[in-house]
């Protein structure tokens, strides 16, 4: 192999072990010592393909949101078409519970991670974050036609914002934990409670 | 000083060390190290009064606890008698968010603190924590009055879950943050959505 795609090979199975470990354990799980064992590298040479471990964990994170990308998209078999907005709506928020429930330390790695002071997320990543926003916008579209465009996208990251807090305190073990049926009753409850509520028009202070 | 007061002081003032700590920098500004030489006791002293950092972080996160008792129970200046269950449910959000944004290192600390594995949260946490739910109880028994008790504690939680979404993923600096203007808006206007949804009867699955 040539020294690029030796390069490459070596990132590429950084990124896999990278990977098994969050999936495994979560972001406290990823250590350089064992990453640098796994894929048989010195520990030095993880940081010749990545300058830091937060540029990997930022890989593994992109291949968990291309994963939820999937999940989340609309026209896939679990959402068929021809269904009424409230319905998209609902059905968002419950394949985004099915997909945190099944890749729990994976899907709070996403949230978790911090980037070290004065560093931000790189552009693409937060593209990746954003897109997901988007299949909420669709169904919002038909809910409130006379929501101007950035209106829509700002009511779509709060409903997003919304359906994750349910989803996020409802798996907690700290609290006492929720049945995931209850919960996934409950989560629909508030989705088609705000859902009707909207479609009388997005309500105004008083 | 006799023993136990003098137990008791130090107990004390390694709290009041440990919350200044939490309140400046969160979790992870929580060092034994710095708290003992803060109050002036060798390291070891703190685990005869405490039997792990555990213990006394769960001692600040009560105090915090009991801080936001006092910004979100009814009846207070910020939440005169009288309001319509909407209002009331607004009025709560909007108490809470500002909490959030006021002490944010000791607001995160109560979500991000784990116990380690095999130990639960006390007993008297925990009810600090379920009591806070209950004022969310109080509006939706005017907004859902045939809902059965269990089931209106269940969705005071959901809510409650809900607002804790959109604060905390709209406070949140890793993703684009929203304008505290723009968030207290958003905020309202789907608590409203939804407290509009429910007056109308709790949805049920179709």
């Amino acid at each position: 192999m040539r020294g690029t795609e030796r390069r490459d090979h070596l990132k590429e199975r950084l990124v896999a072990a990278a990977e098994r470990a969050i999936a495994g354990g979560g972001l406290s799980a990823l250590r350089a010592r064992d990453l640098a064992q796994e894929v048989g590298c010195a520990l030095g040479a993880i940081y010749t393909v990545f300058p830091d471990l937060n540029a990997l964990i930022i890989a593994v994170n992109s291949r968990t949101l291309a994963m939820m990308d999937e999940v989340l998209a609309p026209g896939t078999a679990s959402d068929p078409a021809g269904r009424s907005a409230t319905d998209q709506l609902v059905g968002l928020a419950s394949r985004y519970l099915a997909f945190a429930a099944t890749h729990p330390h994976r899907w709070r790695a996403l949230f978790d991670h911090r980037m070290p002071e004065g560093e931000t997320v790189p552009d693409f990543h937060l593209a990746e974050q954003v897109k997901l926003f988007t299949y909420v916008e669709e169904p919002l579209r038909a809910l409130c036609p006379k929501l101007e465009e950035g209106e829509r996208a700002l009511l779509a990251r709060t409903l997003f914002s919304a359906v994750h807090g349910i989803v996020s305190l409802g798996l907690e073990e700290k609290l006492v934990p929720m049945p995931m049926k209850i919960l996934q009753q409950q989560l629909a409850s508030v989705v088609r409670a705000a859902a009707a509520g909207l479609l009388k028009g997005v309500p105004a202070e008083p």
